[in-house]
């Protein structure tokens, strides 16, 4: 008999979609596209070098340790060292038993769903939010409650009042999943004004925060705004960070910053789900801190990224429609353009292709996929030369859409 | 408020147990205690001076991939290695569609869960199984009927018995969970004449087999027997893979091969678990067969195991009560003791620690922990000293155990 592989899938996985980015991203296999749409960092600021110098060093002198399992909470040397960040940063009270490495923010995802969400609970999201995190919560079946985004990050009075709803309803809310900083896809950064106000909420209400920060070292303008953890010294917030922004996210790498008794769950949930990070990379990363070469990295991809968003500012003012308006980013990656509603950014897609450019349809970063008329654009993976070519090719096109 | 973590946990995460053997070894970190527990490979034989090269390599020449995110499915170019591998075993019809790289095998069993297994639904099991098998699927709620092993393998008269009572109740069987090889924790090794059976019951019950084959390569005696994934032509069977055993665990790399169907909604489910395994060690892993080291490194792996189990056989016939009995595997890195059942593992495990010497209790190899009079030994990795020194301490005190 053959075997009907259909039948046996469970309920979860049929609630799994494919990610829209990564199926359009098919179409995009081809050199003369130029393409706006990925969240990847720009590989030739990468500190190949050292790291070559560091994994050689490390292989010969402590692979006993860095080729072997290791502690499914992550390298004792560094977690300490992590912790050591943070304290820095200003999250006081932070100790190890605070702290869990992961196999980079998606794990943090991940095993945030599958130590809190049973089928059927509520978790709150920003709408547009990560694809990333509605992949990994939907696949343990959460309900979806969005709120809507400013220039200020997620609006706190549409927040409070999905709360209220949700707590005369007996809705169970198990977390708000949030990015305060550069948030992806829309660029936007939460204010400190509204940071408090949903500190005073999650209080209130009882609802954990997820605060996804992959972005916040990668600051180019601007003041920096404390994070949620460290105003809430942990607290109610479970802090997700990577390597994957700060370093490279070929090294599978980030850290969960949360209450120990969380962290404690976290640390049975992974291991079942993958037993540890890899040893080689973490002793890698440990190094590269270590021997003190993060700073001099981090300030070469902030001055970096700022030109490079200058100059896609810079295109989208000279071609893109003036019905087209878009958010300025003072950090991360993306940059989110709104369309007149009537402009349909999936069936534009097909098109765009044609013209040889590609963006993220706007529909994606929805739970229910309901939004139409935003576009993702990135500008940290494409070069100077592309993103003015890229942008005035987009322009072109959309100018033919307006009416 | 403060909030109260344990409120907000998922029913599944309440099911989570954290591993006795990794609490048991918490009381084990003193290096005056011979751990015979681990079952970790033996690092002193890890490939160093290749893998530095290797690896400076990568990042200097191939650092913008090596260090960039990967296709959630795996590297190009290592898949087809993978699929090579594959053939050449006996794997006909093997396409790269039917291979996706995992996180190790630990993740290719967390996936095993997350696609197949709704609360509730049973999967079948080896009574003993793998530790780290029965968390992943714990952690999606499944029941577990369980099948009992003899010096070739599992009983496939139980086993039909139980495929058709589980039938005839209407009892959802999502998978049968075996480790065909050297199995752990008991070192005995599934028989062809067995094989083919079990191939039967999979397509006569519907019933897909997932085949768990870490220690395939190392056989160290007597004659390999076709995978179950080659007797099967892929078919129901879906096999896990991993380098850990055949290269080093701290690369954290191992794949999955089954039908197009199973592997996309593994692709699917891993976009959620971590988007894609490390670019960086896939590269390293990758240029490990291509330069043709694979063959050299196994060679040394059997050699030095076969010598050190040999050892601690002949310490066992030495030192241990008439009244133990113990597998004498061909392969794989564990030696399954069998003691009166009066003799129960975990009440001695304590008194074994005060002696200065570790094993892992039986119990934790059983779902529901039924089993007491067992205790697993590892001869991969500590020392020839450690083998004799070891197996004396706890023949002594077993010898105190029998009346």
């Amino acid at each position: 008999m053959v075997l009907e592989w259909g039948k046996k899938f469970s309920v979860r996985s049929k609630a799994m979609k494919a990610s829209a980015i990564r199926e359009l991203l098919k179409l995009v296999d081809n050199p003369e596209i130029i393409s706006l749409a990925g969240g990847m960092p720009d590989p030739t600021l990468f500190p190949k070098k050292v790291l070559a110098e560091i994994s050689r060093d490390i292989f010969l002198n402590h692979g006993n340790k860095a080729l072997q399992y290791g502690a499914t909470e992550g390298i004792p040397a560094l977690r300490e060292a992590l912790v050591n960040i943070g304290i820095e940063e200003g999250i006081q009270n932070l100790a190890k038993e605070n702290l869990i490495v992961t196999t980079a923010s998606q794990q943090g995802l991940d095993l945030a769903g599958k130590v809190f969400i049973d089928p059927g609970d509520a978790i709150i999201v920003e709408a547009p939010s990560y694809v990333g995190g509605l992949q990994a919560f939907r696949a343990y079946e959460a309900d979806f409650i969005t709120v809507p985004l400013d220039n200020d990050g997620i609006k706190t009075d549409i927040l409070e009042g999905k709360l209220r709803e949700a707590k005369e309803n007996g809705v169970n809310v198990k977390f708000m999943y949030l990015i305060p900083n550069f948030q992806n896809p829309s660029g936007v950064t939460l204010s400190f004004e509204r940071r408090k106000k949903i500190l005073e909420l999650s209080h209130q209400y009882d609802v954990p925060i997820i605060e996804d920060d992959p972005y916040g070292e990668i600051r180019f303008e601007g003041e920096k705004i404390p994070s949620l953890v460290e105003m809430d010294n942990i607290g109610n917030v479970i802090a997700l960070r990577t390597f994957s922004k700060i370093l490279a996210p070929g090294l599978r790498l980030g850290w969960m910053i949360a209450d120990k008794e969380a962290i404690n769950k976290f640390v049975i949930a992974k291991q079942g789900s993958d037993l540890c990070s890899p040893s080689s990379t973490q002793y890698i990363a440990y190094e590269f801190i270590r021997q003190g070469h993060l700073q001099q990295y981090l300030e070469l991809v902030r001055q970096t990224y700022k030109k490079k968003k200058d100059l896609m500012l810079q295109a989208i003012e000279k071609y893109f429609p003036k019905e087209a308006e878009w958010t300025k980013p003072e950090g991360g990656m993306f940059i989110w353009v709104t369309l007149p509603d009537y402009v349909d950014t999936t069936e534009m897609f097909k098109e765009a292709i044609e013209e040889k450019v590609a963006y993220v349809i706007g529909s994606a970063f929805y739970p229910r996929g309901e939004d139409k008329h935003h576009m993702r654009l990135n500008f940290s993976l494409p070069t100077p030369e592309q993103i003015d070519e890229g942008i005035k090719r987009l322009g072109i096109l959309l100018k033919k859409k307006i009416h």
